[in-house]
């Protein structure tokens, strides 16, 4: 690492948000995220692989976080209870990132390859929370069939969450569309 | 179109999916899909835009069965049995092709791209599923709560209908795993 940058990285994050709002992810490049947030190029490329990187950066660390809550919760609870937990616990590490992650879901949506690279990282989610199910001792036919509508539930609730003017909370949201699923899918 | 070759397109389907299997999706050229179907390489690209395009052309025809069964489902259906009733259309497409099907999800399942486009199109089936269901005077949240639980569904039951050694038609376990759903998620 060169000199100190005060958050070098969060600056970075933030103007790249800014541009890929204003300009549009395509027409955004790497120099000019650094410039908006007053660093070199070269720190740019200290912190992120790529522009597409700024947008992803923080994937594994949220799926860390949901699995572990899933491993972690009570011995006696069931497959949607463990993954309540691992809601409550993503809720916690989203919690003071609400306007990025509006901003980033808008320009997500409008980008197919950045599309694919989310439903990747969610269908990667949905493998590790069904390793997480079994290693509980959930049969693995059931595991993958919560593990898929536990993402679809996430899914959905995410998409709540950022939603403009919505102001519950994310583990809220969250438990609010599983106990409708269970309205749902209990009906049926 | 020039002279008619009897089926040409599912004689290419099946060579392409046959080396597809033997030799990997990459290591694959249309013009050996050609050859191993009897046919030259202009009638491969008479039938198919490229290779890739084999694995997946019968997803709109697959997406418009499911969302028009969907929307003709009886009117005081919930929204559930409406996805339910999608189930058993597609269990009618994919009956005579289980086969293929086998074959085809270990291909996709084994490179990164296929799988993209893979989870592209679930994401498009639950987009068109949730506007049915909104057609059908479910509630926007609603919908998309369903229609995206109702994929995580589909996707499991597929994975099951074409694992090896399993025999039960596509409808009934499309149907055993909605009811799975409805006991998951129902404890919730």
């Amino acid at each position: 690492m060169g000199r100190w940058e005060p958050d070098a990285r969060g600056r970075l994050a933030k103007a790249a948000l800014d541009l890929y709002s204003e300009r549009g992810f395509e027409q955004t490049t790497a120099a000019e995220i650094a410039r908006r947030a007053g660093l070199t190029e070269r720190t740019f490329f200290r912190h992120y692989a790529d522009k597409r990187e700024v947008l992803f950066a923080s994937s594994p660390a949220m799926q860390d976080v949901f699995v572990a809550a899933v491993a972690g919760a009570e011995p006696s609870a069931a497959a949607m209870e463990a993954l309540a937990a691992g809601y409550d616990a993503v809720s916690g590490f989203f919690a003071d990132r609400r306007d990025f992650a509006r901003k980033r879901q808008d320009v997500v949506l409008q980008n197919a390859e950045l599309l694919e690279r989310e439903l990747m990282k969610l269908a990667s989610l949905a493998a590790a929370l069904a390793g997480a199910l079994r290693q509980r001792g959930v049969a693995p036919a059931e595991a993958s069939l919560a593990a898929e509508a536990g993402v679809a539930v996430f899914k959905v609730g995410f998409e709540r969450w950022v939603a403009p003017g919505e102001e519950r909370d994310m583990a809220q949201l969250m438990r609010a569309a599983l106990a409708e699923l269970g309205s749902l899918a209990g009906g049926a």
